[in-house]
């Protein structure tokens, strides 16, 4: 499947650096996320997390979302305003202006625009001016709508007439679960920071000195495919008697979970305990991104006293953020890894082997979406995974299974992943509250 | 006049950013300055001011103008020169070049340069050396002529067979009128620095709280088109019993006059006060500009106590130039209005209204101009405006005029606009010296 | 030779900068040095210095050569690698890879390169994983060849199968001489560094002041063309009754050396003094350059006291590198002339005459390997030049020739240039050892 073209020759001899190109084009149709692109029309179909809530005071925001430089403001009433950055008058930037009572106020010439972009007041004008009865008439400040959720800030930028329903996903809403936001910055395209998530194999290179020797062991992967948009990266690990099934997860178009950063090393039991992180990776342009998350912390995600600005960088990539060049040499996390591809990575020199499949598989099926989408096609949403609240499988489970003398031990790594998926698979139509305590039971049932 | 074409339906619903595209192009016929462009021709047909002499030492400054990369200096004999950046020999830059008795030597081989480009000398040839010969026969320094005003230094950037007179105006020299030269410099495009004067109704907005109540008041605005190249914007304001007129004024290409900045707020009576500044805005290349001026100090300028870099810069923008993001946030000046616009504006993405006559007038107008130049026609020439001295007409006054009982007080403030404006525009032929005292007398019989 | 076409008339006006273009085009088939272009291509038939050896430690380097952005490393059995940035699997830079007993491990997923590019290992992939077994077979890392001299790293980035020999020159072995090495980064064009080397008047000017009086006098130069890549430029200066010939030496493509920066001003009798230098110009990119070089330290070279930082700075350039730009007008050097020049200099704007010719000799026979190159010709390389050691001639020495009355001096100086080299260039087939004893005393019989 990963079939690659016989090589030239002499691109094959020692010292070849020559004769091989060293730089290569991206795949522009996963890449490109501005307004009017193949895949930033796709990703205009779904809500985004785009800011910090608490991190918004009584100023507007210049922020930059798909491309687009918006400004972010929350007027004196509460409401929540994103709109497009320039005034559609004389094209001042609006984060110099005002939030007043209602909407927000040019600072040049003291236009006063709502949050849904309607003009409400042109004071420059006399009341009886026919230009500005014209204005708000024909004009109108380009806006999008805005939610927040447990602290994170959602817009949705596509077309009005096609905004979907806010999909709730069942970690939103876990008994004893602290859920704190963090947002952490990446320079580089949104797809180098997703593919990570399907990628059981780069855990066990990247982050094996980070969070436990369990994290260093390769173990057996598998990857599945659900309901279209659903994409599953697991990796049993033998630790000692027990086997650590560690269960990565995306939703398309960017929805990720995994399991815990400290919370088990696979020394202990554990029993569907619960994803470190519930985030999405947010393209900022084409060349930045963020991933903007809750870390989780209580008795079924990670440990509370890594409940801390430290503790949501190494959950989200391994390393704390700020280190100088050679520490990042010395201890590379997930930014450097990423970053270091380039602002855009050059996929067409890519060689993917088995271990890629699960990058291999989402990539391919949001290309198929994008297309669809051209076709006129209605895309798939998260909220058509589940009646109400969505199921979600990001998790750890750790068995007591000691290594059968006289048997491959691969082949039993290889059966508890599918076992492990099989219950979680199956379980989907538990009602809400009953579905993890099933799940629960049958994994007890298998260690 | 400013219709706009009906919005498509879904450009105007609710939260329609999607439907809306949020750039625009700028209008490059007046954003484009460089050597050949349809503006930067015009504009190379006039004296434009382009260092503070008192800040050019005896060492070469690299600086631009109208994009192009120029060195200044001042040789030894107190020669200005303004020359292109780069010795015609082996393109060393000149700004480390050595200013001679006469001319300025290249810092590679030591080729000397006249402040008109001519070969002074090639010392690194012997004196028999035919090369050297011919390459003072065959090849000069492109070079500009620059003259002193009052410590500001001018050129010429244009053909040496149209070189204009220096235009004199009447605000050059005013008994009792202290003139300090500064330079504000602008990250965008001169338009967008240039729109602001003739442009009366942001000063109600964007400067209400900088400098007095009365600033903050809307008025009557009127606009007056004469001489082809001259625009005034003028707002007439009711501050109690009282009626302030001011006069803002832009000769073109980009000579600009206003009111006070600080000596009045409309509560007193004042009769024919000068412009804060004499200015003009000059382009540096494309995505940035400077206004250099002298501010107005004195009896009938701004009050001698301003004479100092924050009181100039108050004066240019209405804030200091140095400040945090969020206290430009919170007092945003000129500069942020002009700047978040962008290094060059989208102005096909402006909608402009009644007060907005003003801004549309002057840059049809420079439009006009830049084409009949293409056709060959004479540039009108500041000079053109009167023989000798340019009478000119940014000022302040304010009347004692209490509003009428049951009359709209709209109407009086209109009427005061067109009485002040007949009065400065019917005085022109009286001679330097008398003429402002007949405008003074005459507004005085007014109020 | 250097005629230029006679000038528009408007162009030779006074003032005259309107009618003269201040920008011109490089010459880009000598500036543009990436794979595949002109004058790239033949760089890549010759060794390059990459780096300082003492400078690399146990972690890898990001670099760029010749366009190329490449890892260098060192592994644990102290093989060097110079690889291709990015790793071929999925692109994760090799920056942040791990040096490992054999080759450079990738941080990513762990796979191992050995330093010829070969795959040692990929070891997230299963014993008997077929499509690790297919990279192994079809793909491999881009590599390059490293050797370390002396301190310095040199590599060849050309085709395998055209590898030169490593060029040995008589200066990398000289009895009682220190040799530093040292690496001083340009920001521009690799053709403006190399233009200095052999333009022996740039040296009267711009480093009059730097070294000596002797340094700032003209005297007689002379160029000499030998072998096909051999240039040499001479200047013979009357230092009261001594003749001091100073002479100046490129190899083809870029290998430097010259007299001696503080160990002569030409007040005392030396004969054959060794160059400051034995230096290479490598491009970076096309707007970067670095000289790797030894400074030269000892009886036939610098005095050992300035065998410091400053001093090899120095020596490079004049000037100490890090000075504010303040001090770098008042007292330029080679980085002020030749970064002046912009990025890239544009050389169709440049004037030519006599005391240029070194310049314009070397870049016409550049150009026409470079042309030969594509016609499939093979190129001249350093090692043509003898069988063995290379005698170069980069030297000073100073004879003590008096003035003779009533005769013109410069014939003498132009006569001493000949009898001198005449003695060099006579003097190649005395084998290793001898030479520069011959040289010696046929020297002293002309002094």
């Amino acid at each position: 499947m990963f079939e690659y073209e016989l090589p030239d020759k002499k691109n094959f001899d020692s010292f070849c650096g020559y004769h091989q190109t060293w730089q290569g084009q991206p795949d522009s149709d996963l890449t490109q996320t501005g307004p009017g692109t193949f895949c930033g029309e796709y990703l205009r179909r779904y809500w985004h997390p785009i800011f910090i809530a608490g991190e918004l005071a009584d100023r507007p925001r210049l922020i930059k979302i798909l491309g687009e430089e918006l400004v972010l403001f929350r007027d004196q009433s509460g409401q929540y305003g994103l709109v497009h950055k320039k005034c559609p008058h004389r094209r001042a930037s609006l984060e110099f202006g005002r939030c007043e009572k209602q909407g927000i106020r040019c600072c040049y010439h003291g236009w006063v625009f709502d949050v849904d972009g309607t003009i409400l007041d042109i004071p420059g004008e006399p009341e009886d001016s026919k230009s500005a009865f014209n204005a708000k008439a024909n004009i109108r400040l380009g806006a999008y709508p805005v939610r927040e959720y447990k602290g994170l800030l959602f817009a949705y930028l596509g077309p009005p007439s096609e905004r979907p329903a806010f999909p709730m996903y069942d970690t939103f809403d876990i008994e004893g679960m602290t859920m704190t936001p963090y947002m952490v910055p990446f320079k580089c395209n949104w797809i180098q920071v997703l593919d990570a998530i399907v990628d059981p194999v780069h855990t066990a290179f990247l982050h094996q000195s980070q969070f436990s020797d369990g994290f260093g062991k390769m173990g057996e992967i598998a990857f599945y495919e659900r309901q279209k948009i659903r994409f599953l990266g697991t990796a049993s690990r033998r630790v000692a008697d027990n086997v650590w099934v560690r269960v990565n997860e995306l939703i398309l178009p960017n929805f990720t979970q995994s399991g815990a950063a400290f919370a088990t090393d696979g020394t202990t039991v554990r029993f569907f305990g619960r994803s470190a992180f519930t985030r999405w990776v947010v393209p900022i342009d084409d060349e930045h991104c963020a991933a903007y998350a809750w870390g989780n912390f209580g008795e079924r995600g990670d440990p509370l006293e890594w409940n801390t600005l430290e503790g949501m960088q190494m959950i989200e990539q391994g390393e704390v953020v700020e280190r100088s060049y050679e520490e990042r040499q010395r201890r590379p996390g997930d930014i450097e890894a990423v970053e270091g591809m380039g602002a855009i990575s050059d996929h067409e020199k890519e060689y993917l082997v088995a271990g890629d499949r699960g990058v291999a598989m989402y990539r391919r099926q949001i290309k198929k979406l994008c297309r669809n989408l051209r076709k006129g096609r209605r895309l798939p949403q998260p909220t058509d995974l589940a009646e109400g609240i969505i199921p979600t499988y990001g998790s750890d489970t750790v068995l007591l299974r000691p290594q059968v003398p006289d048997q491959d031990d691969r082949t039993l790594l290889q059966t508890t992943n599918d076992q492990v998926m099989d219950i979680l698979f199956s379980s989907d139509d538990f009602a809400d509250g009953s579905r993890d305590d099933h799940i629960i039971n049958r994994l007890k049932g298998l260690g």
